[in-house]
């Protein structure tokens, strides 16, 4: 069943104790957090069945969303929470992200596709915020922020996806300091919607003088409406959505068809650094995405073990109740089960705090060494938890489906719903293999391994501090090994041919030893405080993932040991 | 794009060069496989996606199945593929079912919807042929074995599911023989559906007399037209369907409800033995939901190979072309993905051929010691082909979406299809957890681990043989360690209480142990043939397997050495 209720009491431990933020107050940290919840809980994951089923309609070019989302998004807005990490200057609250991030998290956990309405106007507020000329903030941003205009990043072309070298959309100067861009898009999510009353397009187009591939490339702003003098929506722009994608889940997000006729565009940054541009925007929805994965995970969770205290199937071997059947609880494999979702769900929700904070840190840091190491880790963790993430999410989402049986199978108790929608987001922004090629190919040997270094410098130091102590051998000893695996790893991919088939297998041996970190520092905290049940359980999950699931880095440093040779030599007719 | 071409070239290497079936001239084998190939291509393949997107409906308590089902099911039948390995005894034609399982994974990976039409009737059959009274026999076998009536087995209810000692659906004898079947089921494949003039129904219900459990459950056959005298369809019984499910995929398949109210049944096997009889049932579908996992990674293969040659994006490092870009397929991160896809298809269909000629063998080997043999070795590797096999059919369907990218997620490329279409594997015919426990908890323990040596003693037989060729190191090596792995695995499962919670790590560590015997024995076969291109691909498929895959063993046996003392540790009220 869909019954969803946040966590704040994790969300809580990852934000204060794990990551120790305290540019808020826990308190208020803490009744953010529960408003937050209501919100979730009560208005949105409602939505989150009916919205699936009735999906969205597309009518004389006007998409509208299913029954229930205007109300909800209205409800959203009003309760300010597009602008909790806006900036003030334009009417944000400017909170931490870390702090955003565990609301974004709730929003996904209690209806994904709803998500997809909001957490890309924030990235396009980001991309404006920092490249934008003054004329565009000052016009774009106080709505954007508040969220009463959304927006969208439209990158993909129907022959054109990971590689934008081949993209064709154009823009010719218009003489007046806009620009008229004409070209297909396909994909873009929320590209039309009847929950705002302007829609921001954020387009990727070449202009004429462009040089060929990717470095021809320039971002373009394209309101639905161009705002009149007193900015409001004036006149209708020259683009429409010409069609609404059929998918496999998400199916009350509208994906769609973007035709540009000569649309109204304004140039964001310079000509031809479009790229530059749309990457500010395009990381910030990477971290958005890893946290859907984690949104996902710990909604097919309590949906997994609700059912697996209500349904009675089977003894345990050692029942002493006069009961026909146990409840599923008692059974060995479902709550391995339960405990691989909840160490995925923790796990993630941990490493994706982390990289919120070292983007918080990147903004706000004193000094420029501490930014710089702030935005070294925010790059090297940025594909990480998007694809790590997102993978786990999926996983444990197909989990949930496995818990029901047959039952999870079927429509009616929505786990299948939780697997549909898990699965988008291995695909967008980046696939997984895209943000593995990321990692392996460019953070790797970036500024001569300093990213690496800043990501396992800390990781070495902890073990440093607890390795001696007995009570925590159980959880440094196994992320020691872990590190162990990921140093010969990284050396292995020091030479460039070998990274792509070990790619994939690196960012997951990568991320492994980043959740083992995650665990290792939990169980530390966790270890003093044995009498308060949330510390036993924490405690616990983290032994389970050490035990069972870290020594799977073994696993990936001899895959990527024995290089890409095989892979190579296949001969391609023979596929 | 859903383009299936019958593997009839591995089909070929599997049947008669790595599993020597010897009872069937190889032309003839190979005839039969490009016969049944057409089938599949032309007729069944064709409908897979508009049968998903039209579903089944019910009316009036009649199922339609979608368009052009009952066409193709006529071809299906009337082309002899029903009666394959049918008793000669009732008009089948007496062909191995390591050649039939084969025909059956043609049509799994066309049409995995289609083949739920027919899969269950020729497991009705063996329950029938081997348990029901000359009578039952006689009325039904004919019918079944040409496909021109249908069977189904009804094992579950609503609350009622993997327990069958939850089971209420009452018999009571009517006093000339027959009983009156009184009951619901729910999730019965093909329950009702307009493609056959009858439809079998094997029912367990409780006699009045019945003991509490699984201990008072008997098997009734239940046809839905009671046979006139002279064998044709008769009286309507009294049951109908009272609902289709809902589901995630295999949407034209219909999955129903059926109400049983005082209808008229046959005991089929002694009363109170019903569970037997249905084991019979039971395991030959077991192997063919393997099978089915072994059909759609083979078709998500194939789609995601086309894709991949077609689609440009990108350039590969050491490209020379003057493209715009690269297909797919230069990419080491997409091979890696085919390969992979590429090794579970064809490392399953080799699995599934060898526990297929074991039935063939306990039915037909001389002696009765090689028929124990054969009877012990296909009672183990049943439940690790079942859940093996469908696991890995999940995950080529994940990957073909992923080398899809976003154009995976969206319906228009059938790739989405797969992925749905291969979940119900992992659930149906007993979970994958329920065949984990069978085989640690039950085959593992049993006869003092015979059925385990069974399993071993071929595996170190060939190691002991191989061991000294250095051609063969890099096969035989990997293989040594997993099989060490999983002697270690084996020995710690004789403390009971460590089974449930090791049980589905073991079946994978089980199963990954059995692929790599059949890879290192298809790697033998290859090596003196290398100037035939199969040949090659063989072996670097089976070296790919070797270097990527089978480490995993070593982390298998690391979370199975762990023990289950976190998860029965972890409280109850902490889920």
């Amino acid at each position: 069943m869909q019954t969803y209720k946040a966590p704040v009491r994790d969300m809580m431990f990852a934000l204060h104790e794990l990551h120790g933020l305290d540019s808020v107050d826990p308190d208020l940290a803490e009744t953010i957090l529960n408003e937050a919840a209501k919100l979730a809980e009560q208005v949105l994951a409602p939505l989150n069945a009916s919205g699936d089923l009735e999906g969205c309609v597309l009518e004389n070019g006007v998409v509208r969303t299913p029954g229930g989302f205007r109300q909800a998004y209205r409800a959203f807005r009003e309760g300010g929470w597009q602008s909790l990490a806006g900036e003030v200057e334009y009417g944000g609250q400017g909170l931490p992200e870390s702090l955003n991030k565990l609301v974004e998290e709730m929003v996904c956990s209690a209806n994904l596709s709803f998500s997809l309405y909001s957490i890309l106007t924030h990235s396009a507020c980001s991309a404006i915020f920092h490249h934008g000329s003054p004329e565009l903030r000052a016009t774009y941003l106080a709505k954007l922020t508040e969220g009463v205009w959304s927006g969208t990043m439209c990158l993909t072309e129907a022959q054109c996806g990971t590689d934008l070298s081949l993209l064709r959309t154009r823009a010719r100067p218009a003489g007046d300091g806009s620009h008229r861009v004409t070209g297909t898009k396909i994909f873009i999510t929320s590209g039309e919607h009847d929950l705002t009353e302007n829609i921001i397009h954020l387009v990727l187009a070449r202009l004429p003088d462009a040089p060929a591939g990717v470095k021809g490339i320039s971002l373009f702003l394209v309101p639905k409406f161009i705002p009149d003098a007193a900015g409001r929506p004036g006149a209708r722009n020259g683009m429409y959505c010409s069609g609404l994608e059929h998918k496999l889940g998400i199916r009350a997000s509208a994906t769609c068809q973007l035709q540009f006729e000569e649309a109204t565009g304004w140039l964001v940054g310079e000509p031809h650094k479009g790229l530059r541009a749309m990457f500010t925007m395009m990381n910030g929805a990477r971290l958005s995405v890893g946290i859907e994965g984690v949104g996902i995970a710990e909604a097919a969770y309590q949906g997994a073990v609700a059912y697996a205290r209500d349904r009675l199937q089977g003894r345990a071997s050692e029942s002493t109740g006069d009961r026909a059947a146990d409840p599923l609880l008692v059974h060995a494999d479902v709550r391995r089960m339960l405990l691989t979702m909840r160490a995925h769900a923790e796990g993630g929700r941990a490493l994706g705090v982390w990289l919120a904070s070292q983007l918080d840190l990147a903004a706000t840091a004193p000094t420029p060494a501490a930014r710089e190491e702030a935005e070294d880790l925010a790059a090297v963790l940025t594909p990480v938890v998007k694809a790590l993430c997102t993978d786990l999410g999926f996983e444990a989402a197909s989990l949930g489906v496995q818990v029901y049986g047959g039952h999870g199978y079927i429509r009616d108790h929505g786990m299948e719903q939780y697997l549909r929608d898990a699965r988008i987001a291995m695909l967008y922004e980046g696939t997984n293999g895209v943000q593995a090629m990321d990692l392996a190919g460019r953070k790797l040997p970036a500024q001569g391994g300093r990213l690496l270094h800043r990501f396992i410098e800390p990781i070495a130091a902890f073990i440093e501090a607890n390795g001696a102590d007995p009570a925590l051998a159980a959880f440094v000893g196994p992320l020691g090994a872990a590190l162990e695996h990921l140093r010969d790893a990284s050396d292995r991919l020091r030479v460039p041919a070998e990274v792509g088939a070990a790619a994939s297998d690196y960012l997951r041996l990568f991320g492994l030893t980043a959740l083992g970190f995650m665990w290792a520092r939990a169980a530390a905290l966790a270890l003093p405080r044995q009498d308060d049940a949330f510390y036993r359980a924490k405690l616990r999950t983290a032994r389970f993932f050490m035990e069972r699931i870290l020594p799977q880095t073994g696993a990936l440093l001899a895959a990527i040991g024995a290089g890409g040779g095989v892979i190579e030599a296949f001969e391609d007719a023979a596929f």
